[in-house]
């Protein structure tokens, strides 16, 4: 082993959640290009951190998840790292070892944590030295929201007529809007099930694809919200976020709950929590929710509002526990990094 | 008072369920037309009991709706009556009495059956003897759902195009399909919350037509969806007809969930009693749900699996009773009627 190569890099990524929803991808599924517009706040609290270790010793990749070989998760990643070798012209296999302080598959963004933080790491640990556009576009290869969470705070997928004029597919990247400082929102995450989902999102959007009746309108709806929420932010217009947020998280779930068989992702907890919140809302406090493909909710809420939030969120059945949540940074590299 | 004219009739009539459902009427409301076909079950225990007396001595007309004086839901009620007094050639004021033995205005069908009521009691008193399909037209012209009513078992509303191709409005009406024994199918009602709802059906609708980009798409899948679940309800196809009429449930609400802002009939029960309706379905009960405008659940099942749906629904948190009810006849006049 006295010619042995290591490589090695640490990194760090959060969870982002997604104002102006993504769901759908395009008919073409090989390059995973999504089919809409997106724009998504990154947290802080919650977070993956992925050690790699390329090392010549090894016969095959490994993945460490929260402890323990997954396997099954393995060939996705593999197959990323090998673009990422092939840039850098190696072939060493690699040992990864990540954990998530937050449930994992459970409608919580761990995939687009998890992968920006894998990007980031073999960028590094590979000295490719790429720009965080091509890191967003190689996260987006694993997972559509991951591409968001190369970028802190705000950002967006932006693809005008992405479907309705037959744009040809393979580019997607994530853009930063504004920074976490910029307008430093509070999210509560009220946890409804620590369940792994039993359809996944892949799936599920494929199943939208092929038979919701409101899928065409769906995709057309995007590009507009998308335009409409990054002004809202710059120009920091809570109220006009909320209903907009609401209208496109609402949507998203609509056109999922029309495919056949319907997509149900919400548990009476969720709804219940939504009524909340509404109730909240009506009452003065500038909070608005949002659900992805699982029924956790998440409470946005107005800077200074989050303790007040979550206080109610703890009351509603069937929410076993709130987590408190900023706006957070980007993927980088952690401290423990060479 | 000695030359003082006494028209009095009484007549019964039940709740229908849509299972291809309801939602949208023509941009001119003026007559309450619908914009889309429907096809429900009549269902038998429910019932509204309305007594008629046309009477000289009054004044005005009067309604005791449960006992209580109902004035604000008068004017309606008075506009129809006064359609069939036309055609009676009387201008004779009248007292109307009218019961439900279920929950009032709280997603339960009590103006279809209400409405259904009334017009057959009229026809009575008023010694029109209208066929069926008037009285329906006349039931419809207040509720859109009362038109189907009229009949017992299965009955639909078929309005091939009438959106899209710009059909003139003015004469929707309801037809039988089969009747109650053809196919005994039995209904457990889960009472998720005895409230009257925040938005009535007809204001939702109006907002849907407005702001939902799914409205279109909604409107155009329906007259197929009523021909499909004709034939089924023909050939007594239990498993399709539950796939069908859950995805029509549920492409219904999800159109009302894309409202701006979003129409939100449900409650935490009402989420978590559909999960209970899947589960069963899955383990082998034939059972399917469906939701109207409103939290409460109705779930309909093959003959003689009503009691083992019951139990199981019971359970459920948050549905406070459930209501067994099997299929029933149509707007009829009562024993006590003379």
């Amino acid at each position: 082993m006295t010619d042995n190569t290591l490589l090695q890099a640490s990194a760090i990524a959060h969870p982002n959640i997604a104002l102006i929803k993504y769901w759908g991808k395009a008919p073409d599924t090989s390059t995973n290009e999504p089919a809409v517009s997106s724009l998504s706040i990154t947290l802080d609290t919650l977070q993956t951190e992925t050690e790699l270790l390329f090392d010549d010793a090894l016969q095959q990749d490994e993945l460490l998840l929260n402890g323990e070989p997954a396997p099954n998760k393995l060939p996705r990643i593999s197959a990323n790292l090998d673009a990422m070798r092939s840039l850098a012209g190696v072939t060493t296999r690699c040992r990864i070892t990540t954990s998530n302080n937050f449930p994992t598959g459970a409608g919580l963004a761990s995939s687009a944590s998890g992968f920006a933080a894998l990007v980031c790491a073999a960028n590094a640990a590979l000295t490719l030295d790429l720009q965080e556009r091509q890191l967003s576009k190689l996260a987006r290869g694993m997972s559509g929201s991951a591409a968001r969470s190369i970028f802190g705070g705000f950002s967006k997928i932006y693809l005008p007529n992405a479907v309705t004029e037959q744009a040809p597919y393979g580019n997607a990247y994530a853009e930063p809007i504004a920074s976490a400082e910029h307008w430093p929102l509070e999210v509560c995450v009220g946890i409804a099930s620590e369940q792994e989902k039993a359809i996944g999102s892949t799936e599920g959007m494929e199943s939208s694809r092929l038979s919701s009746p409101y899928y065409r309108a769906w995709l057309e709806g995007n590009d507009l919200d998308v335009c409409e929420a990054e002004q809202l932010v710059n120009q920091k217009d809570f109220e006009k976020l909320a209903d907009l947020s609401e209208f496109s998280c609402l949507k998203m779930h609509a056109m999922a709950l029309a495919t056949r068989p319907g997509l149900l992702y919400w548990n009476g907890a969720t709804v219940d929590a939504m009524r909340c919140i509404r109730e909240l809302r009506s009452s003065g406090v500038p909070v608005f929710f949002t659900v992805d493909a699982g029924p956790q909710i998440k409470a946005v809420c107005a800077p200074g509002f989050g303790a007040r939030v979550a206080e109610s969120l703890q009351q509603v059945p069937g929410i076993q526990r709130v987590l408190r949540c900023g706006l957070g940074a980007g993927a980088r590299l952690s401290d423990t990094s060479v």
